[in-house]
């Protein structure tokens, strides 16, 4: 799978003796996935493997502890005895950070499920890092709040693992990043030391932020066991509406405009390609939201806690942008129905571009007056190149953009009829080139794993490596903490 | 000053031969006032003293670099000759923060005070460390955003200070933290190491954010030269109405109902309790705002993008809350001159207690439901004491609680006739026991500095202070930057 990586021979193979310890510390029959003292390799494999079914790993072993103290002892024995570990919440990352490369063993946060504590007065929450984010925000729901982070994985990535890998998502334009969302951190380090900020204060000036580490830190340094998190009322109108636009300039244009005019209420700008949304028309045969092409198109979503009010500024707007002609045309979501059918044609583009084989796909920073040029010189160059075109001789079908506008957080996807050395070889490392001139990310929120670990010079200085390994050889000396990735 | 502290010895003595090095690197008079070769100490006192005149140090020596290259020249030096040094910005901190305790040489960031950069799309600012808050406050009002950050010495207060400090303010509850909202941090190490992560991006998720570490790091690991900040739209309405309550199980009630019924309008939740109002009375001879007495009072702000749908909201909850008898009486500014006169009764505060001598100050940040208690029982305290009292027997004069309530962020004053070993035995440590055992901070947005250092015990376990004093160790081996402070 990997053939330039090596297993490191620091670590030491599992034994017989190693599982016996693991088994009586845990106590418990359904805490240990045994693959080394017998054949295991079914059970096994939902942890060897990444949901994408692109990264796979050799465990022989899965532990599943169900306490803090039990992490801890864990970590501690694997440290002493060098024993290599992949710390694994809900599985659902896209760069492979939460799959083994060789035999690590898998550290499964899914037994460490419990709502701590809520109050619903300053909204701060307090759970166990193997809680799922759906069941937190349903559960938040009912209290009238919500889950600052919303992402098409919900209903598996659990809430420590949104913490290791800073997830992103939806609500970041509206609710701002996990750095200042999370309050509080309990984790493991390597030496079974137990890191316990698990504050919950929403103002705390007492020494170096060292919390902040572990956000993003993509379970290299510890394992995070429980998060205090701040969360925000729940709105209680959501509108939205979908636009079409003759070019980028006028996409940004109606972005300056929303944020003047619905301010404090807008919830989501998404950017769509005209590529992208006759993607989703041919696969789902849906009826477009709009008459005829538009080289661009927009969704916008408002939360707020007056739906009177909210659909008064929304029509405003729409008003104001049709009438300066910033927008083409436009069309707004008239009850929830409505709402999910144009949500539709943003979220829908993954698996409508997955539909004709495969994608190559970049999660890109860029500041935002640039961010379609990248697709633009794509096309260019894969053009250019005799690489893309309509009928079967060419291995790449298009070139697509789509993102959150808002964050300046572009998706480039080139869906091929076929992965070739060719197509990779013109668009990597160039892409990363071009992302270095511009000072933008090459991984806006999916992280680093194995996927980017090696493209992160494009991105860091050697100052910046230099000292974010003097990090990890702070915290993790003996390099057991999930090996072989980040930087 | 601090008879408990010695000038540690590890540093040089300043001679003359440094003064020449400094003079040539920097290369201009107005770079370097010099207290060495002849005598300045007039010229040196502003940066000897806080603003406060409560903390004073000896430095001989201040250097005004002009760009980051320069600050790492004169770090670098000073990092191989053992000088020890202390960061300056506006010098408006309050815990000592950033003057020096003996000789310690004042860097000031003063001379680097250009805004580098603005993005009016993505609201993304990005300025040299020395910037003035207000000047990029004014700056940002020009193109219709806001600094995220609003407190009384915005005058002076410099960003890089603000970062430093992690400062919290009046504008948290809306715009979150710091380190939420800083994007990226340039930086130099003590060994003249110039840390570049200066990103303009909202999502960035390669590698350990390391930045964090200086958003309140105090200047204890490296001198902050740069900032990249995301500045929300400026809200063209802004909204303040003023309560009179009979409980502080009523204040809550109505923290909640605002939380719901303003949602995201609301930006700024203030307790002011009857004794505070009672001494801003007395102080300015100003009408009170509201008939009657009333045990505690509430200062509500709006901030959004339409006047009237604002009014509405918050007419209709006044109502709400007058109805339930959640609050006892109401009033709602008519204008701007009103918005300035209700505000009054809440930023007069510090003034009018200050008017009678000296004042122990507590800045805490306190679970919410208990946030009052420690008022009420410190109160008890210095009454059963027979320490408190209204004729000029008694040393203290009153026990008075206010603060960011939406913040979870109370000021305890205990204004005194005159400063008193009785008085500070009768608070202090109780009153950080008290804390500690509410799992609250005792400090929540002034920071540690000299003042706080000898209680951070109470607040962190050993195990954190451990590797905070690791991260120190890490990044400042030879001890040099802003001692004797902090961890």
């Amino acid at each position: 799978m990997y053939p330039s990586l090596k297993r490191d021979s620091r670590f030491s193979e599992l034994t017989n003796e190693h599982i016996q310890f693991f088994k009586s510390t845990l106590g418990d029959d359904a805490a240990v996935i045994d693959g080394v003292s017998k054949d295991a390799t079914d059970d096994l494999e939902p942890f060897n493997r990444d949901w994408m079914k692109k990264y796979r790993g050799h465990t022989k072993l899965v532990l599943k502890p169900k306490s803090t103290e039990e992490v801890s002892k864990v970590l501690k024995y694997c440290n002493e005895n060098k024993l290599a570990v992949v710390p694994q919440g809900g599985n659902s990352g896209l760069v492979g950070g939460s799959v083994p490369v060789f035999d690590e063993i898998v550290i499964s946060l899914s037994r460490m499920n419990k709502i701590r504590n809520f109050d619903d007065i300053s909204g701060i929450l307090v759970v166990d890092g193997g809680v799922i984010m759906e069941i937190a925000d349903n559960f938040l729901a009912e209290h009238n709040h919500l889950y600052p982070l919303d992402l098409g994985a919900k209903g598996s990535a659990q809430i420590g693992g949104n913490v290791a890998t800073n997830a992103g998502g939806l609500r970041l334009l509206r609710y701002g990043s996990l750095h200042g969302n999370v309050l509080g951190i309990e984790a493991v380090l390597p030496d079974g030391t137990i890191f316990d900020d698990l504050s919950t204060l929403r103002k705390n000036n007492t020494g170096y932020d060292l919390k902040q580490l572990f956000i993003g830190g993509e379970g290299t340094i510890g394992i995070i066991t429980g998060v205090s998190i701040h969360c925000a009322q729940r709105s209680k109108a959501i509108n939205v509406a979908y636009f079409g636009l003759p070019s980028f300039e006028h996409v940004q244009r109606a972005y300056k405009e929303a944020k003047i005019q619905l301010g404090e209420i807008l919830s989501a700008f998404e950017l769509m390609d005209a590529r992208s949304q006759a993607f989703v028309h041919e696969v789902t045969g849906n009826k477009r939201p709009l008459e005829g092409d538009h080289p661009f198109y927009c969704l916008i979503e408002t939360s707020g806690s007056n739906t009177e009010h909210d659909s008064e500024k929304l029509e405003k707007f729409l008003e104001h942008v049709m009438g300066e002609e910033i927008v083409s045309d436009g069309v707004l979501a008239q009850d929830e129905t409505q709402v999910r059918q144009l949500w539709g044609w943003r979220e829908g583009i993954t698996e409508a571009i997955g539909h004709f084989g495969g994608t190559y796909k970049y999660d890109l920073s860029i500041p935002i007056k640039e961010l379609y040029s990248l697709v633009e010189e794509t096309r260019d160059r894969l053009n250019s190149k005799g690489l893309v075109g309509d009928d079967d001789s060419y291995p790449a079908i298009a070139v697509v953009g789509y993102g959150h506008m808002g964050d300046g957080n572009l998706h480039l996807n080139v869906p091929v009829r076929k992965y070739t050395q060719e197509v990779e070889d013109a668009i990597e490392p160039w892409v990363y080139e071009w992302i270095q001139k511009r000072k933008g990310s090459i991984s806006a929120e999916h992280g680093l794993g194995i996927a980017k670990k090696k493209y992160i010079g494009y991105q860091r200085s050697d100052t910046m490596l230099k000292l974010m390994r003097q990090t990890k050889d702070l915290y993790d000396p003996n390099g057991i903490m999930n090996p072989y990735k980040y930087i």
